[in-house]
């Protein structure tokens, strides 16, 4: 019996509590604690716990890596909130962490959260799960960039850099805590490369901007279903159990927050 | 006969201009670029291959590490620089980065080159490289928090924070990509943590600033000659040839810039 996503949720939240961040940090740890613990629905990390199960180990063992891609995620965020990126003073109904803790100690957050986040990437045997995450911060930022810089050349490529990358990533990383050689991995990689478009466009339908202003209202539901549909259509070509990643995959499809 | 300093520091200057930054980074490469080649005594990375190379291996076995260290010593200085921190306009003559390419793209910059030290470092077949590098980076950190905080409990502290952990990490990443176990490292280990204090107090002297105002400026060309002389004490005990190591330490030692 595979565990549930929700059950999945609960592990990484444990994990992420129980986080003992790097002694050397000294009192910059608090602020780093502050940005992890403000929350948010750890989807990456689900994906990555569930990918590892169904690739054959327990969900446990994909614990470091997908910490490592939720930190990877908070670092972006608590560096997209301050006052020269978005401007944002707050997150998730509470102040963000420039907000808090001041610009300077909000920049340090960020640098530190990306760093835990290689710190904890790289206790596995392979380099492989740190290879990938660093690959995933670089799309993610070059992203962050093109919108900032107003020079996307188109909003596919900029959703892919700034949301796919690291969903993408959470299956990957979820591959190598498994083990699974890179030559039996296309599969769960077609998978992955649709879930950050499904995940964006249903992002945009809950907020009304982006995929809602460009194609409207009623196309952008159809486009989420169709993400849905190719994504479970991927998973139809991995040739293991994958029932919790499609419970997922629907869930990302009718979420409402 | 082993590469000389102003040797290894070529090739880690030529390395650096050839670096290929991630595609996906797309139009941010360019500050990226900018911030590596604004330039720098490269000290770090030569440590770094002078180690690898005295450990058995071609000093070329350590350019990727190397210059992961200098990409996350750049990091630093970009982050450093920016108004909410330092407020730098100027790095070594030239606009800063943030400077010149705005605050925005400043941050980003410095997240980009901490990535890209991670995807180096993840480059060799063991994660012992990256996950020291981690730990270094997470002490830098936590030592530049102390300092703009102004809760360093000594300067003693806050130096082997700020500026120990890279010099340590850089004999550290010399020996694992040299491939030297662990139970191995430990007289290695004890020189480079000498290397760090003995950098800090040289700079201290050329700048007139920290120890040459705590300890006045004789004291301080003497804590830097016995820090100096321990170090040549600890590479006694490495059963190797280290005289270029040697020679390294006697350049930081007389330095005039």
């Amino acid at each position: 019996m595979p565990t549930s996503p929700e059950e999945l949720r609960v592990l990484v939240e444990d994990s992420l509590e129980a986080l003992e961040l790097w002694p050397q940090l000294h009192g910059q740890a608090e602020s780093v604690r502050y940005s992890i613990t403000v929350g948010g629905k750890r989807v990456r990390p689900v994906i990555c716990l569930a990918t590892a199960e169904a690739a054959g180990v327990p969900p446990e063992a994909a614990l470091p890596a997908g910490c490592a891609l939720e930190l990877v995620h908070t670092f972006s965020l608590v560096h997209d909130d301050l006052p020269a990126l978005d401007d944002d003073k707050e997150r998730r109904g509470q102040p963000s962490t420039w907000k808090r803790y001041g610009e300077a100690v909000g920049i340090l957050a960020g640098d530190a959260l990306l760093a835990e986040a290689f710190r904890l990437a790289t206790s596995y045997d392979t380099p492989r799960v740190a290879r990938e995450l660093a690959h995933a911060t670089l799309g993610m930022i070059g992203g962050q960039y093109l919108d900032i810089t107003g020079t996307a050349p188109d909003g596919v490529t900029l959703h892919s850099l700034k949301t796919g990358c690291l969903f993408s990533a959470a299956v990957g990383l979820g591959l190598w805590a498994a083990g699974i050689p890179e030559d039996e991995q296309a599969a769960w990689r077609a998978f992955g490369d649709e879930l950050g478009l499904l995940f964006q466009i249903v992002d945009d339908i809950l907020d009304g901007d982006g995929y809602v202003l460009t194609h409207g209202s009623d196309s952008a539901r159809r486009l989420a279903d169709e993400a849905a549909e190719r994504a479970r259509a991927r998973l139809d070509q991995v040739a293991a159990d994958t029932t919790v990643l499609r419970e997922i995959v629907d869930g990302l499809a009718v979420r409402t927050a």
